[in-house]
């Protein structure tokens, strides 16, 4: 949301807010699948699946307001992916899988960014990478908690694993003054395809529990 | 919480502060319907309720510490609150009613001052409108969270739309120079209105599922 | 997780580094009892567990970025914590009531070290209570809230109880000057003992409802 990338304002304007537009509505579509809500209730959860991360990021870097109530148009973008998903709920069902992809291209885009954002006020090498992660997950994070789900990026899926390679890769290049348009590109590149890859072969992280055919076993444990 | 209607500040520290204790009651009995709390859980819920949304708006605004924790008597009200909750509970439950109508009034006085920091705080229209209107819902979305409740305003009724419209109204007589005391009350009494009108018709904003019977239908989709 | 304690730098930074791994080994290990969880999981709730609490309170009281930001020790001892809670799980359930202990001298110090904090930041006398309580006990509820758990501090257990009475005496010693180590070890050794005795006798406060022997009657209630 906040805005370091080398490609020129207009372009990186034109991003943002198209990441932010794709973040809200799949974070609508998604919240309307797990739960019975009114379109206020999805208005709201579009605009902080979309806005949440960058706004947490700011928060805890100390930037408030957050970049996403100094420029109204990303609570605008962000409100409207709410009322698009909801009046027309069943045909985006239908481009699912084009959603999927777009919304690895936001996450790209906001882990490069938000790691910047962090590094560009002072933050260090290892809180930037996590700052930068965070603006990218956060907001899908805040809204699972908000329809009573255990938050998609603890329990499973290649999520934040993908954000924080793209992260480490824009905050050690920031650090060793080698970060450019094209570093950023590389950067948000490697962080759609890990993604993308484990979307395609359904990849996931080793889980605490190494017999999950009976999970609830372990709830009795001491 | 923070105070800028034209009122006079007794009168409006008096009203800020029973705003403050209906809030925080209300939220304490209805922790207690869903969950079985003891009695620091019915406290800090009621403090929750009572000062979360003024606290979310003062950190998104970076007003720090917030107004709740500058002036010792907002956290003692919210506090005082929980206790009395909870120790006459029984008592309470029979003027439910009569707290609709006071947390009604609650959220009608903070919608109104809400947005008035957020406009004092430089924030644009818009945003001193979502600002606004997270003051009034937000402590009870945070207390729902807690309580393993999916959030009454993102779920069923008419909340935040009662609020968004006081909010409105205050931010436009704002932007455009005609807000006084009058213009406050106005905003505030069709907040009230909205509110009690929907409580009373039992009102309710159109589901993103048209056929609430099956409910479970939809879990399956893609 | 900022340090007041009179007693050098370097005892006191040893000592914060590790109540934060304690807080962070305890942390995952609860979190993996209840969910299913992959490493990413754990070791995020191992860092909101370790670190949440005083970045709420550095949030409260406008100290950004967080302290736990500005030294990127805690962000590491935190995500190690959640590692070796991942990979030695085993080993550690055996060790299971060791680590209580660690945890309640965890809570004595965070609960200190968060009073002072608030209090340097030159907020009153009540709200360093409310911020060093917070500071102990804020990390694991929000844990709590990301696996769908009522927060304990909520529901059951002398948890939040010991921190207050830690952070009353913390309090009441800076704010008529009498703080010194010496106070600070009294402090930290209250909250520890009143922690240690609830786990040994399993101590409860009064809870909300006085039959707990049917709980579900009470959700009809109006």
């Amino acid at each position: 949301m906040v805005t370091t990338l080398d490609t020129g304002p207009t372009l990186q304007i034109v991003l943002e807010l198209a990441g932010t537009f794709v973040f809200g509505l799949n974070g609508a579509l998604t919240a309307m699948e797990a739960e019975n809500l009114d379109i206020v209730g999805v208005v709201v959860l579009a605009v902080i699946t979309a806005l949440g991360g960058g706004i947490i990021r700011d928060v805890l870097i100390g930037s408030l307001p957050p970049a996403a109530f100094l420029d109204w148009r990303y609570l605008v973008v962000g409100t409207g992916a709410g009322f698009v998903a909801f009046w027309a709920r069943h045909l985006w069902m239908r481009f699912q899988r084009f959603i999927t992809v777009l919304d690895a291209a936001g996450l790209a885009l906001f882990c490069v960014t938000g790691t910047a954002a962090a590094f560009a006020a002072h933050l260090g090498l290892f809180q930037s990478v996590v700052l930068g992660t965070i603006t990218g997950v956060g907001g899908g994070t805040v809204r699972d908690v908000f329809i009573k789900k255990v938050p998609t990026v603890l329990s499973s899926d290649l999520y934040a694993v993908p954000a924080a390679c793209g992260a480490v890769i824009t905050a050690l290049s920031l650090n060793y003054h080698f970060y450019n348009g094209a570093m950023a590109i590389v950067a948000a590149s490697v962080c759609f395809l890990i993604r993308m890859a484990g979307v395609r072969y359904n990849l996931n992280l080793p889980v605490s529990h190494p017999h999950p055919q009976d999970p609830k076993d372990n709830k009795g444990e001491p």
